[in-house]
């Protein structure tokens, strides 16, 4: 199974977003999945989310739809301020080789943290969170979508028993040294599953700086690709027999 | 809150483990809390659980017992090859100050893996699981006690919403390099608790050798103290406060 993971430099522009994000997938080598990074449509800030928040079916969703068709991949589209009913969630929408809506994960834990002397952000002044965990299947695979501060609970994390997790997040230079590689080589160590991460590149002038280091981590824990800071196109190609051999090598009822 | 992690070197005398876990217990330099690591008292090996099995009230239990009452410390009694109604547990014993019997756990996962090119064993030839969590209070501290391959299972670990976990255990050569810093940093960032890890000391003459690095994990998921693979007394002290500022920083639910 290929996967490749478009860490792109997000903008406020968001129609030149979109654009880029077209231009990046085009990079993505026989792909079977395509994943983008969370908020890839607009900054991380909260008047943008505001700003830039539309319904399904707009600008933000017809892109992915397209990338989808294009590459005959299954799109995981990061994520985007979805407006619904007067509240603007968090959400990833995932949509089919034939650009068929898949699944739609709208962010559950949303980020409120305010750390000493660090990084400072409240999700919650702004976004309503989704309920529930979100699971697809394709082919042989399980495949389960969490977003960013998601991969904190370990319980609604494991309780998925995803075969494949894909994690658009974005953490920033206080939680992302700290915590990012940690919590995806825990979470593909617990559930003995492949763990994708992908983050916006690094831009030093945003108001909220992406950590970035796009991240791949297998069923043992180990980190097989990370992508550093600047903007790039990390294609992967992963061994979904990896899963069985680690689960029968270590059992722990998986 | 200090906390002595006794990393002794464990061999097939058993009452010569014993005299020496007294021994060690002596440089516990004012401890609150005495950890031992998993079976302290015989080699790590099916004949030897066997051998050396015994019901609570013998040997084994009675010196923990003087331990506690001789230190003025809590001691979480590493673990032991305990014989009831017929059957062999993987269990440790906590003793209080006084030398009263604070809790009971019973190794609820057995470690049954078998990895290819690597480690193999199979505790559930020999040895009956447990069943549960164990938590204990003991002042301002809620205290989870687990034994080593129950450290993979995070539901389980998490549910016990412990302050303090220890966790007596006995990694190899094979799960050590793998998966020991990373599991027990992943439990202490998954509860924002402290996590203690104590084995044997390296011994490359056993048939089962133990990777050691007894280790503390702090809330924030920080490797504060490692005693690499040396037989010695680990010295530490946590400030039980950082819980609460980890849980505040970043909230989880905690």
């Amino acid at each position: 199974m290929r996967v490749s993971l478009i860490q792109m430099t997000v903008t406020d522009d968001k129609a030149g977003n979109l654009v880029r994000a077209k231009e990046l997938s085009k990079r993505a080598e026989g792909a079977d999945i395509i994943l983008l990074p969370e908020m890839f449509c607009c900054p991380y800030a909260p008047e943008a989310f505001v700003g830039n928040a539309e319904p399904f079916g707009g600008a933000v969703t017809d892109a992915l739809r397209e990338i989808a068709a294009e590459r005959n991949a299954t799109v995981i589209g990061g994520s985007m301020p979805e407006l619904d009913g007067g509240r603007i969630y968090n959400t990833s929408f995932v949509f089919g080789r034939n650009g068929e809506l898949v699944a739609r994960h709208r962010k559950a834990h949303l980020f409120d943290v305010d750390i000493e002397g660090g990084q400072r952000f409240f999700e919650s002044e702004t976004l309503s969170a989704g309920c529930g965990a979100t699971v697809f299947e394709t082919g042989s695979c399980r495949i389960g979508v969490a977003i960013c501060f998601d991969l904190r609970f370990s319980s609604f994390i494991n309780a998925m028993h995803a075969d494949v997790l894909a994690v658009p997040a974005a953490f920033n230079m206080t939680t992302g040294p700290m915590h990012w590689e940690l919590l995806f080589r825990a979470r593909a160590v617990d559930g003995q599953c492949f763990v994708f991460g992908c983050a916006p590149a690094r831009n030093e002038g945003a108001s909220y700086v992406s950590y970035a280091h796009s991240i791949v981590a297998d069923p043992w824990g180990r980190v097989i690709a990370d992508a550093g800071e600047e903007e790039t196109v990390l294609n992967t190609e992963i061994d979904i027999d990896e899963i069985k051999r680690a689960r029968r090598q270590i059992p722990i009822g998986l």
